[in-house]
């Protein structure tokens, strides 16, 4: 759970605060004394905010340590994910909107090509559509095994997740995904011997799925990876008292959020503007909100410097619609750093604004950028103080001790 | 051990990482609103990597806490000083080469001048030189005890190392200096019962020793204090996929890196330029480089600034013949503060200057000093993150998490 001497001086307000995350936000310069992605941009929103609230860096996990998407928002909802390793099957079957208990388990699956001697040609099947993969999905749905419940759902183009519930079962399990071709997939081995009968019981399921897709050429194999059980984490209302709602587009942001206890908000459309028309929708009956904006980490991992700037930059033109809806605080950061540079995720420092007109110290800083960041009144702090420093500024907590 | 979630992430490369400690570096200025040392010295070298770099500083141990030599070098290490209490006795004895093993104890000793009646009246035996001291040191190797292995052997001037190698031995004894004169030294004595065996022998042994040395007017006695085993600390290599050298002049810092698993480098001389020659040598054998410069603490307890900061300026000078090696990732920072103003060690927060032109996002700082390393990118960070953000720096770390 968060910290455990928060829920103890929870004082009830109706205050009403905004997470919003820029998948990636952090970057770098392309060269040697150049401006970063968010340098670059055209933020005069984020600016006014930045001149009248504060800025700093967050530590996504520990200094040097690039997190992946689970772990960096695990730690923004106040999560150490040193303590809390999620796995990706339990983010995936939560982010498709499975329920997924302790003791269950889940994996991530991938429709793949095997050649005639069981050897994988394509790790993704030819990167089939949602279309043609849907009624595979649905084929294997008929999979029966004893003493188990098998629950299938498709993600997205070649993606689905799987997950069986039943007594005894221990998610220890290593991927079937050999991460090459000209091989076949891996069995499903155990790493613990209490996972035995559960390695046991995924090789039938996946001996299973092959008799079944064998007539489909593209896909006539499956590979599983990212076994695991759902976290038990404590709830948002528990651990914050707040009742929490989730904008998010992608089904692996909308799956964390759910783990913790948010409600997700459906939602049509997937721009800004959209996700911002879906949090007016939804803000009466909410106290705090996770606003999940997806593709400046997409542009980074794509190397695109400028395609990234101009997905900030379409933030910054639409948050207007969000400011109109007058949070009590406002915070603005990134899950992690996904430089276009590098075309990966990062460990370097990521760029936070907090704007709390009640309550917040302005600092000196005036634009919303790296390198003001590292200059900015809340200094470097670890990202899973976030919600600490919201429900402060939100007014909800009270005095620590007499 | 270091950070346990590090080995999972660790990424092989064929990088090279240099830690440049310079001892004692942090300084304060003689006068208010004065320049420190560092900010005094002459540094267009490390200026300009200042400005191409990032800063930050560290906390060596916590705020407030000066560290001891050893412990601040181990933070550096990754080595947290509060669980691994690593004792003087170790750290000497490593430093003089002896191969202590968990189990054996050995205390670092001075000679002393005792009068008639057997009170301290100069507790470095009148600081005799090297040369004095080497023939008693050999005088006492003849003392032997049942079921010990004994072994002893000089530091410097009135300094020698003694260890104790058997059954059942506890390194939890007092110091037998009283760091005062005009009283006996203090007996060994046991701080729990089962080092009551392990006091008796060092008793012994110094009994012995006040024997042998009668006739030897200035140093007629001994002291002893760190009693100390060893740490059993994890290596380099394992922690962080590092085949690690040291190059120092001091006994101790050589320690210090002998106990973590590094090698240390022989080389004459003890300049900056003897230092950086030494490192060039050994440059194709190694991923990693601890470089220790030690006069600048020396200058620093002799309340020398000017002394200090000539020290900082010289290696500057020096500079260039290490960077011509380029390294992938150069980090120069101190393993605590000396102050000449104050003489003596500090809890200051300490200056860092990481350089890694891959991955470092460059920050606004233009030279390399205590107050611009306030302003730095990497803000104010415990000393024990660094090989973290060694690693990452160097492409040696994968994602934590998916």
């Amino acid at each position: 759970m968060p910290f455990d001497y928060i829920p103890n001086l929870l004082h009830p307000e109706k205050t009403k605060i905004v997470l919003l995350i820029i998948d990636g936000l952090g970057g770098l310069p392309l060269s040697p004394g150049g401006k970063t992605e968010l340098e670059s941009a055209s933020t005069p929103n984020m600016d006014r905010l930045a001149a009248e609230g504060t800025l700093g860096q967050t530590i996504p996990i520990r200094p040097g340590i690039t997190p992946g998407s689970g772990p960096a928002h695990l730690a923004l909802f106040g999560y150490d994910p040193l303590t809390y390793a999620v796995g990706r099957g339990a983010l995936s079957a939560a982010g498709v909107g499975m329920s997924i208990h302790p003791g269950d388990v889940a994996a991530r699956g991938n429709f793949c090509t095997l050649d005639s001697t069981g050897n994988i040609t394509d790790r993704r099947a030819g990167r089939i559509s949602s279309e043609v993969a849907a009624p595979l999905v649905e084929r294997l749905r008929c999979i029966q095994l004893p003493d188990v419940e098998i629950e299938i759902r498709q993600v997205k183009e070649y993606r689905f997740t799987v997950m069986m519930r039943g007594p005894e079962l221990d998610a220890r399990l290593k991927d079937t995904d050999p991460q090459i071709t000209g091989v076949p997939p891996f069995p499903v081995q155990a790493i613990v011997p209490e996972a035995e009968l559960t390695a046991k019981l995924f090789n039938r399921w996946i001996a299973q799925a092959c008799e079944i897709l064998a007539d489909s050429p593209q896909a006539n194999g499956v590979t599983l990876r990212g076994f695991a059980t759902d976290p038990a984490l404590q709830n948002y209302q528990d651990a914050y008292g707040l009742k929490a709602a989730c904008v998010a587009v992608y089904p692996m942001y909308r799956g964390v959020a759910r783990l913790v206890g948010m409600d997700v908000i459906e939602f049509e459309g997937e721009t800004p503007e959209d996700e911002f028309a879906a949090l007016r929708h939804a803000w009466d009956d909410y106290d705090f909100f996770f606003v999940h904006i997806k593709k400046t980490d997409s542009k980074g991992e794509d190397g695109d410097f400028d395609g990234k700037a101009k997905i900030i930059t379409s933030v910054d033109i639409a948050l207007p619609a969000l400011l109109d809806l007058k949070p009590d605080v406002l915070m603005i950061t990134g899950d992690h750093s996904t430089p276009a540079k590098l075309r990966s995720h990062s460990w370097h420092p990521v760029p936070f604004l907090l704007w709390a007109p009640a309550y917040h110290l302005s600092d000196e800083q005036t634009r919303f950028g790296e390198r003001s960041c590292t200059l900015g009144g809340l200094g470097t702090f670890p990202a899973v103080e976030t919600m600490s420093l919201a429900l402060a500024h939100a007014g909800r907590l009270t005095k620590y001790g007499a």
